[in-house]
């Protein structure tokens, strides 16, 4: 079965109020196997609203309306579904005495522009709303010599999700036929979307669907099939996510759509790392994303954000000398407050930044963009110097911060240092 | 003239990322005169899109389209424009080599994939994007014995933003006759929008339009005139703007869509004050707003990110009588963090943040939510006790941040210490 879903409603269409509702149903239809092939916004207007289902219906077997079911004269939709499928409107008294109902019971009178909020187009099967005063519908309709259906639920999103949950699922499993769709996605760093596509150029079987998303400054890759046991579909997606996995390596830094920074916390707590921060270029981004997740308080102890030399001296330990003769960015300066924040921490690891965001401050050997990371841990020590050019500030300390974070990731799974990893465990 | 505007992309459709970018279209486009009539998602299938863009057309004289513009196989709006308007893909040879130094500037290599970026259906107007690979174009499409116009842009939202402010909204203006719009926009903070709403009531004519829109944690304020003469237009706006900041008083804090740590960086440069910054709750962020702006190393000399109790004592300083009779989280343990960062930093002012953003943590005494903030300054200090209720981790951070940040604006800009400005500048 096919789907397509409308917003209705001037808020949505004109941008002053953003359209959850509309994903919300599409997610649901989707695990429930409905392909969902489109969206349209409308504005609150009888002959729109009519036209946007008349193409809505053209697209899709089933279409999902939200919105435009208030008591106001600006509330439109059932009106336009009535001249739509060219059915008189109907009282349903159970609807009615719900609605007064409701209106007792917190003490209130019922208006009589509420009425209407039980008239259905004739035919129509209702969809109660437990938790608020606007009663949903599904309305049948004629097309191409099949029934279709068109179905309203109220605009406030969490009467709308009860809806959906607890009367239109049921409804539509009970109509629908077996087929479900199944996805899985994968968080990484490290590689473009082109890149990745690349690598997996070839991987899979036609009928999967692999799509990417850069969301800076990572890139989602997603897998997604479609099928009529839900046990074989998940085996199915092992199977891809393995090959997924071998092509694309240590690339992919977690299943799901999660935060590098929770990925690293994950790995920390598991190994009972600790960790601590020395940000001189990112400024303190990379102590805000890591306290971003909770219970990083266990691993995370002391960020240091030493923008100035003086800083770097006096709460890192940076020696003179260093910074003499190697400037403040420098992969000697970055060991030297990796090390510093380190001890002065007491933590297992110690993460430096130091680098030039610009837009000032590059010369002709360190240009704008030049970012020195290190690593500092009990008995050893990493560190590179990059060139992420003169890309805009906020890049440069986004682009820095995810690779220290990314540096940490893969010093706490490299076999490389065992020795550290069950000294400081 | 009459918009349509289209979401582009599985994700949108099937509601695995929620569509912002419709709404900001349509709300600048509105104010730039526009009358938005609907919108659509369409999946990443070419067919799809071009009858969608069909649709969209048979509404409106515009179509703004965004997403679809990436390097990959899943990429097709440019096709699907193609395809409608029957003309051939061009290849642009700026684009390409603007696309080219980008990769370049950031030390890799192109991917042969990116170069279908570069091309364009025949005839198209090339939108360049100065923050990502994809460029945006403007197709005329022949309709009803009329030239219309799809737009693609992006759909990055950040990508999209400047494209749309800087390109499209210029291109606009140039199509749109004598009749201009004048707008200017306020960041306010400290106020909802209905009490934003409420405090203007009655304050302009009726044909001024005021818009509000809640950024969190700012809300913005925004006036919008039209007319035929841009002199006028703006004089106008200056009148609006001493009435608006009569009635809003010091909630307003910049002109324009301004971070508030950039307002209080230029208000630190022009006192010549320095400022360091002691976090426990806000985990850094308030230290990466303020070296978002660029110049900050001038003013902003240290950061502590004190998560742990050994920190708050080591590098911070704080007594361990303090701690132990008053806790973490209370205004004296804030009061002394901020002294301390300060005498550490040596710099004019000191601020500092410690609180709980949960979701664990709470405590009878102090639930989730509980955040002291206190300012040091040579001979003075202020603080104050919040309870910002148990909204989400990341929101109490933002909230914490940026009251602190309000603080130290108003410390400056406030006449009562005018000793400690002097002696400090």
């Amino acid at each position: 079965m096919r789907a397509t879903i409308l917003a209705i409603g001037d808020e949505i269409v004109h941008g002053l109020t953003t359209d959850t509702n509309s994903g919300f149903v599409a997610a649901r239809l989707r695990e429930a196997g409905v392909e969902v092939v489109g969206g349209f916004g409308v504005t609150d207007d009888v002959d729109r609203i009519v036209r946007a289902l008349e193409r809505a219906l053209a697209d899709a077997e089933l279409v999902v309306a939200t919105g435009g079911l208030g008591p106001t004269s600006d509330d439109l939709t059932t009106a336009a579904v009535a001249r739509l499928t060219d059915r008189p409107l109907a009282l349903d008294a159970a609807s009615l005495g719900a609605i007064e109902e409701r209106f007792r019971a917190i003490g209130r009178e019922m208006s009589p522009n509420n009425r209407k909020q039980a008239e259905f187009p004739a035919g129509s099967t209702v969809l109660a709303n437990p938790v608020g005063t606007a009663p949903g519908f599904v309305t049948p309709v004629e097309r191409d010599g099949q029934t279709r259906h068109v179905v309203c639920m109220p605009g406030v999103p969490h009467e709308m999700r009860r809806m959906l949950d607890e009367q239109l699922l049921p409804w539509l499993r009970a109509q629908a036929g077996a087929r479900r769709f199944a996805t899985r996605v994968f968080s990484t760093f490290g590689l473009g979307e082109a890149q990745l596509d690349e690598l997996l150029a070839g991987a899979f079987e036609s009928d999967v669907r692999v799509a990417f998303r850069a969301a800076f400054p990572k890139v989602q890759a997603r897998l997604s099939v479609s099928g009529e046991d839900a046990a074989a579909l998940e085996s199915r997606l092992d199977t891809l996510e393995a090959v997924l996995r071998e092509r694309l390596g240590d690339h992919v830094y977690a299943a799901g759509d999660e935060d590098l920074a929770e990925t690293v916390g994950r790995l920390l707590h598991a190994r009972r790392l600790t960790l601590a921060v020395a940000e001189s270029c990112t400024g303190g981004l990379i102590g805000d994303r890591i306290t971003d997740v909770p219970g990083s308080s266990e691993y995370f102890l002391l960020g240091v954000v030493a923008y100035s030399n003086d800083a770097k001296q006096a709460l890192l330990d940076v020696p003179d000398a260093v910074l003499a003769e190697h400037g403040a960015v420098s992969i000697e300066t970055a060991e030297a407050m990796a090390e510093g924040v380190r001890r002065r921490a007491g933590t297992a690891l110690g993460v430096a930044t130091t680098g030039i965001a610009g837009p000032e401050g590059g010369t002709d050997e360190k240009p704008v963009g030049t970012v020195c990371i290190a690593l500092a841990w009990d008995g050893g020590r990493w560190s590179r110097r990059y060139q992420l050019g003169a890309r805009d500030r906020s890049w440069v300390k986004r682009m820095t911060a995810q690779i220290a974070l990314d540096r940490v990731r893969r010093y706490v799974l490299s076999d490389v240092h065992p020795d550290e990893e069950s000294n400081d465990g």
